[in-house]
């Protein structure tokens, strides 16, 4: 598919709706599906881009190379939404964290936080500001989509920026960030509320550019206890949640919350505020459904590593998921996790065929003409 | 404490069966306690050793020096169990896929199993000929600790050994072992077969040579799908269970099993026919409980990077761990994970001892009078 040429398919609506209608539980004509990660390495298009940008960084800071690889992966395959291209420590590296992204070594910041006096320094950064690269390629992307698929933006969760800005890097053990959180929670509640307020002004910053629904993502949520996960990790997001524009253009604006390995806390997160939680795939869809209770809509939940099966078996796990989440609207079909960099990316589009295709039976055709409600 | 004067230690009864009447349900006297990787790196006297084996593996191989570090962590801490100092990627080298520990850079085989050949080539090995360096030292430490301490001995899972067999070292996206789950399962299930039946000798091997209950560490569980879970983790556990000596010397063998972020799987694992299953810290103690419904006892599962908090939070957080656990026989106390190679050893003690002062509450002082039941 061409973006371009979008209106002339007559398999997909001239506005593609399916996502927004889907995280607001009304009736879709099939089941939307996107790829966490679907724009990135494992598509060559995007090395090509990523050679002549130079860095990462450089990448998500010129607006017209990050729109360009946003629109790479609906170019290929029949995808109902777009994500921007970006990375969730943007916000950190606005802070004056000082964000390098090294192949092979994954992030680093020059300027980790040790200290209480170091979380003392940090201030909300103004993200039309700081972070205006971001906002300019928002609005880029969603000018080129033109309908043909909804705009998702997104932050990192306040603790998921904090364990990076802790560590000064990915981490295994989380040994300085749990370090700060069990021998100075004063400091770190500090942290992740300047965190939680920087996130909430940046996403409704990329909603205010043009995002049409936004995803906060909590990766590291999963490395906490029940309770430090609801004291350190959900309020955080919850406080998000709540300041959040949730409507735009006379529109509903749908929040997605997704904890990875936060499969024994959907209940918690049904009830955050949100209109939909990702789930990934260490939890059944149709426990998933039935505990969520119609409360919010679901996210999920396919094994990025069924993607090196063969096309009979992917579509065949497809089909497991779509019938565990079963009948009725509320589903976006998603990977439990990003795009492997490995991938084939064809394997990719058969996944998105099959999700059309096979799901089909659950809803009814008419279910895209009826106009989107709001609020 | 110095194990060697444990009988004249009047805190210490002579013969100390805590763990294994707590792994039976049956009364004790206070909660018992051991640490996963209790004998390691955060201990400048196991360094001492590792450092004149010359390898990790050389310690491994070596049974003096391999039962020498068992026991130096009982020699520090007041624990009530030694567990045998080995590793669980022992067997699969013993299957002669070559084992090579390179410091810093985690385990790596020589002749990873790529492909349904690979595993067409594969043998059970006889413990006594290709393992007897870890029998030989199970009867060292067994004779050694003189019933001041069970000893316990383990194994990996066999998915969790298939893991390592096929990706070849530590993975972070299982891309080759669930690549060759997802397009040839014949074969994976050809290996997870043969590495039950491994597994399954070689403990049987390590109760006849004195293992007083055993353990099998299923790591790399959690990143299935409750489906794959069951069909490529559980199943292969249940075999090796099903062909346990479950007596030894008159006594009951008690089994842990323990899924590493297993969760929500929790009634499948009481339900295996073990006397026990892991908990990590990513569960409740008292929701645990409540799910296993007194079929099975529980082990955990306090997160280890509570040891780099000071001891007040510490005690607080064993108090917490205790009282979710509530009263009455059935819980060994444990970290959730192995102890961090940074940790201060002295904090380590503060839990333990934590753990004895804490929990006498919950039990009766004639706990540990009566004599251990049988079968």
């Amino acid at each position: 598919m061409n973006i371009h040429a979008a209106s002339t398919d007559s398999r997909v609506p001239p506005e593609n709706n399916r996502l927004l209608r889907a995280l607001l539980r009304q009736p879709v004509d099939a089941t939307p599906v996107w790829a966490m990660r679907q724009a990135g390495r494992y598509l060559p298009e995007y090395r090509k881009v990523r050679e002549r940008a130079g860095s990462f960084m450089q990448l998500c800071m010129t607006p017209e190379l990050a729109c360009e690889v946003t629109l790479q992966p609906l170019r290929r395959f029949r995808l109902d939404a777009a994500i921007l291209f970006s990375d969730i420590l943007t916000v950190p590296d606005a802070m004056g964290l000082g964000l390098r992204m090294n192949d092979g070594e994954g992030p680093q910041f020059e300027r980790p936080l040790r200290t209480a006096a170091d979380v003392g320094r940090l201030a909300v950064p103004d993200p039309e500001d700081r972070l205006r690269y971001v906002l300019d390629a928002v609005r880029l992307v969603r000018r080129e989509l033109a309908g043909s698929a909804p705009l998702i933006g997104f932050a990192g969760s306040p603790w998921t920026l904090a364990t990076y800005m802790v560590e000064g890097g990915s981490s295994k053990e989380y040994a300085r960030v749990k370090g700060m959180m069990f021998q100075d929670a004063v400091t770190m509640h500090r942290l992740l509320d300047i965190n939680a307020r920087a996130v909430t002004m940046y996403l409704n910053a990329q909603i205010d550019a043009g995002a049409q629904a936004v995803m906060v993502f909590d990766t590291w949520g999963g490395v906490l206890t029940p309770r430090d996960y609801r004291e350190f990790s959900l309020r955080y997001m919850r406080q998000v949640v709540a300041g959040l524009k949730r409507e735009s253009d006379g529109r509903r604006v749908p929040v997605i919350l997704f904890t990875k390995a936060g499969g024994s806390w959907l209940e918690d997160l049904a009830a955050s505020g949100c209109d939909a939680v990702g789930v990934d795939w260490t939890t059944d869809m149709a426990e998933a459904r039935k505990r969520v209770a119609g409360r919010v809509a679901l996210q999920g939940n396919m094994d990025p590593s069924i993607l090196y099966a063969s096309p009979g078996r992917i579509r065949q796990e497809v089909q497991i998921i779509l019938d565990s989440y079963g009948p009725g609207p509320g589903h976006v079909f998603n990977l439990g996790h990003g795009v492997h960099q490995q991938t084939d990316p064809d394997r990719l589009g058969i996944m998105v065929d099959a999700v059309h295709e096979l799901s089909a039976k659950f809803h009814s055709p008419a279910g895209a003409a009826a106009p989107i409600q709001s609020g």
